[in-house]
């Protein structure tokens, strides 16, 4: 039997997206593999689970794993099936990403990739989610591999504390370029949308979202948001307790 | 012109559904009602976003609102559409719910019906989310009037700080056994998992997501899982940032 730790790797982007090909490559060489990766695009889809319909799994060879499948649901669902039914024990790691595209400051909350990493952080291993700052349909994701592989390895030897997990974003830069490694906060920031409004062939109005990004704090030195703008690396500490507990004191015309 | 505030209502478990009809009656004596909520039940959507299809919204009149429109989407697109496309301005309060089932501890993360809410926040509307913690299909939502209607009174009266939202969670009782009202944070909580396996009418199997709730910290009494088992209402201070901020200084394997 193998002693290699089991590594559990997943995404948002769908089991045959480049960002999770890097990301299994890499993975390789710290234990046995298993991937459940949704079989479908997920992004943006949150913490979302899957409660309203039923879920199905489908053996896949595309990363030469263990084991593999590609999964119906969320990229949340994918990490509880893969820890509670394919594999039926805790792994010893979880990685979630390579994500297309920024998932720092606000981003977490909107995204598949970091929901699949505190999810596996909640169900107490030690869970990092990546992604890449660059949308381009080229995006080179091997530029990533020194970054993610020191990462993995720190958290290999050092260990994470129970229910938090690392949400890691690159910027789009060559390896050489990139400065190093920063631990930061989760930047204040939100998204100010525009729906576009279209009419479709029978004459009916439909939208797509899109919208822009607006930093609120952007003279702020301690964020993910300045650490990318300055070429390194943001590592957030990250856990699924949304309370605001400075107000715990201040909202003071509820009893306590 | 009104000078009436403006109340956008919203939900997770469709605009159908016998909660919001509670929820809409309630806050009519408030203010303007404007409603938009899901076509269909989207619990367990958590802060999912529509950003790989379209979108479309659907007039509707069932709760005589000023404005109502049923969405395609999430509850988070239903916020986005109504403040950006529907509104184009910041409503004065949004509401969210009433909830068919708990929406306590990590339930928060993926629920609907709080994304909701954390999403009026982000854009700096006092924002509030209600759940009733029956998941009976008689559950009677009237129950939960006094608190909801007194809830509403005090946000409305004392604002919420930008960023902020909370989450009311009330207990499974008659109005008049409920104790009253308690601000608490967050318990930690998780789903320990169990997936159902059934073979459909063509021999593949597929899954039903099943679960225990499993509450790490029984003994606490700041928490609202706490509030709850004691036959109050519960009141969590909820806002976006997910940052483990302690372990800011605790991980010192990477560079500040």
């Amino acid at each position: 039997m193998s002693t290699r730790p089991t590594i559990l790797v997943t995404n948002d982007d769908g089991i045959y997206s480049p960002g999770i090909k890097c990301l299994t490559n890499i993975a390789k060489k710290y234990g046995d593999l298993i991937v459940v990766a949704p079989d479908k695009p997920q992004s943006g889809m949150g913490h979302a689970i899957t409660i309203n319909s039923t879920l199905r799994i489908q053996k896949t060879s595309y990363h030469h794993a263990l084991m593999e499948y590609a999964c119906s649901g969320t990229p949340v669902d994918c990490v509880k099936m893969a820890v509670n039914h394919i594999l039926k024990k805790r792994p010893d790691l979880i990685l979630s990403g390579i994500n297309h595209g920024s998932n720092s400051s606000i981003n977490v909350i909107y995204s598949g990739t970091m929901s699949a990493a505190i999810e596996g952080a909640l169900e107490g291993t030690p869970s990092i989610g990546f992604s890449l700052c660059d949308y381009s349909m080229e995006a080179d994701f091997t530029q990533t591999e020194p970054f993610v592989s020191q990462i993995i390895e720190q958290v290999m030897r050092k260990g994470m504390p129970k229910g938090v997990c690392l949400n890691v974003n690159l910027p789009k830069l060559k390896a050489d370029e990139i400065k190093g490694i920063k631990l930061v906060r989760q930047s204040k920031a939100n998204w100010v949308e525009r729906f576009e409004e279209r009419k479709d062939p029978y004459g009916r109005d439909y939208y797509w979202l899109t919208g822009e990004f607006v930093n609120f704090e952007p003279e702020a030195r301690d964020t993910d948001e300045w650490a990318l703008s300055e070429g390194y690396v943001s590592v957030v500490p990250t856990q699924a307790d949304l309370t605001a507990h400075k107000m715990l004191n201040d909202l003071t015309y509820f009893e306590k």
